[in-house]
């Protein structure tokens, strides 16, 4: 085996950056001077990328193209959406360059975010954490009375990918009715799947939306007004996929309207909102800031999941969480 | 079958009085002239109580000891703490008198606002909640890092009665280690159970202690200095049992310290604390007023579970939740 160059642009140090360097060899490692902070930021131009075949973290676009020696890019993020493109695929194709990401890094961690919206939700926790109330004044009877049981409820699952996978357990306990809607079920989820087609007649009798969806074409704006007014009154809305899948205007209106009861947002569009965005004072409006694949050691994790796919890379193996 | 008599001072209204009347028939139903709101208050004296063989909700104990009819209390609560003493279970052997509690109707909401709290403290909801920080921020960056998944971490819940039931499946699709605390262990738990004993050992391997003891005299600061002191840095405290049963000024030295990571509390002493309580301000302390039991047509649920043990009462079967 030919000792490969990888080029990483992941700001790491500690532990990872250890486990890093001395689990790639004896393949060179090559430190980006200014490593990337931000998966949705612009690296900066290096002109030691052009020497590597592979690449791991948030690589631009136009050192990608300018590169004729990298074979396989090993995305830092979950999301992907700027290689998502038709001429980034076809391109990819043509040059026989594969495209990796990190979401099975990020599945469980987004998938217990969310999960703790949905039970923060069921028991009214920021209601409570607020109150001070004595033991049966009318308000205490009224955080009393406002809990609702997520057992037996009906959830909408929005996209059905590694989040969903890491979802689906958890949900398991509550005996809640399940729905997923995907573009193109393969009939191996283990639970109801529908096509967007038939979405209109299974939103009026969910409890509880969970979107997943990432950003793309098809996806952008696809939780519109339409989608909104067609939900039972009293549903909520969980979003850790992209704000950009979600007519924000439309959302402010529903939850001031009192049509949605409440929405979870881990995402929105711009990050972070700014103060005098109407969601930041919409009812029942609860945001958090992009930080649902977070976890402690995450970058172990990235580090561990990218030597995982090298060790398959160099074995002539299938990688995990090829995109592209 | 002779027509018995009911004496209710529980608060009803809508559909839930509408179904105690209708469906106690043909037993007579007399509804106190003052019901009680909260279940820690003082019933006020009624005449009408003296002409009753049952009473449900929360009756008083002079009035119980002065009625020469009653034969069965059904407690709208499940905690029984003023009935819990050597007198007055002498008292009711020695007349025959059986007390019922409600700790079904309360398991499954106290099971959920508890697992909703560790869920929360899981993923770091209070700060990321209060957050908006942009992306790639030194904040960001911290409020990625600090949420540690309850995959495999070890939790140990003080007391295994109804709540303890409810939660553990909860807690399954996590993996995690649990043991429980038992005074007497009848072996069918389906986890470790150590008895009060064998604590030592245990506390400095648990990341989460879940309180759900009663107020007894056994119990009234179970969870002291030399508990907290022993447990390993970073562990969190939960308590939805009884505030009594924790020395709060070690509770909150603990959190001050940082050796406590957090404390979600439900029940505190007195309730609610004083805004210039030391808990009020500690770091990490997260207080809910006494909301863990409460829950969507909880009135409807506290009849429905009387008027079942009623029926197994004028049948002469056991009844559920029996405590005295």
């Amino acid at each position: 085996m030919n000792a490969l160059t990888v080029f990483s642009d992941l700001a790491l140090s500690g532990a990872a950056l250890d486990l890093l360097r001395n689990t790639v060899l004896p393949h060179r490692l090559i430190e980006a001077r200014r490593p990337t902070t931000s998966v949705l930021a612009k690296a900066d131009a290096d002109p030691a990328f052009a020497t590597a075949e592979i690449a791991f973290g948030q690589p631009d676009l136009d050192h990608i193209r300018a590169s004729d020696r990298l074979r396989w890019i090993h995305l830092t993020s979950a999301g992907f959406t700027r290689y998502d493109t038709d001429s980034f695929r076809g391109f990819a194709r043509e040059r026989g360059l594969v495209v990796t990401n990190s979401s099975r890094v990020f599945a469980q961690p987004c998938a217990e975010h969310v999960f703790s919206f949905l039970m923060a939700q069921s028991r009214c926790l920021p209601a409570q954490l607020a109150s001070r109330t004595p033991n049966g004044s009318a308000e205490w009877l009224h955080l009393r009375a406002i809990p609702r049981s997520p057992r037996g409820q009906h959830v909408l699952i929005l996209g059905f990918g590694t989040i969903a996978q890491s979802l689906l357990p958890m949900l398991a306990p509550f005996d809640m009715k399940v729905t997923a809607l995907r573009r193109q079920p393969r009939g191996d989820e283990g639970v109801q799947v529908i096509t967007p087609d038939q979405l209109a007649s299974v939103l009026p009798t969910v409890d509880h939306v969970i979107n997943l969806l990432p950003d793309n074409p098809a996806s952008r704006g696809f939780v519109d007004a339409t989608f909104l007014a067609a939900l039972k009154p009293g549903c909520v809305f969980y979003n850790i996929g992209r704000g950009t899948t979600v007519d924000q205007a439309a959302l402010d209106a529903s939850l001031r309207s009192g049509h949605l009861a409440a929405a979870w947002l881990d995402v929105t569009d711009p990050e972070p909102l700014p103060d005098s965005h109407p969601l930041r004072s919409a009812p029942n409006c609860f945001i958090t800031p992009h930080t649902a694949g977070g976890h402690h050691r995450e970058a172990e994790s990235l580090v561990r999941h990218f030597l995982g796919n090298l060790e398959r890379f160099t074995t002539g193996r299938s990688l995990l969480d090829r995109v592209i």
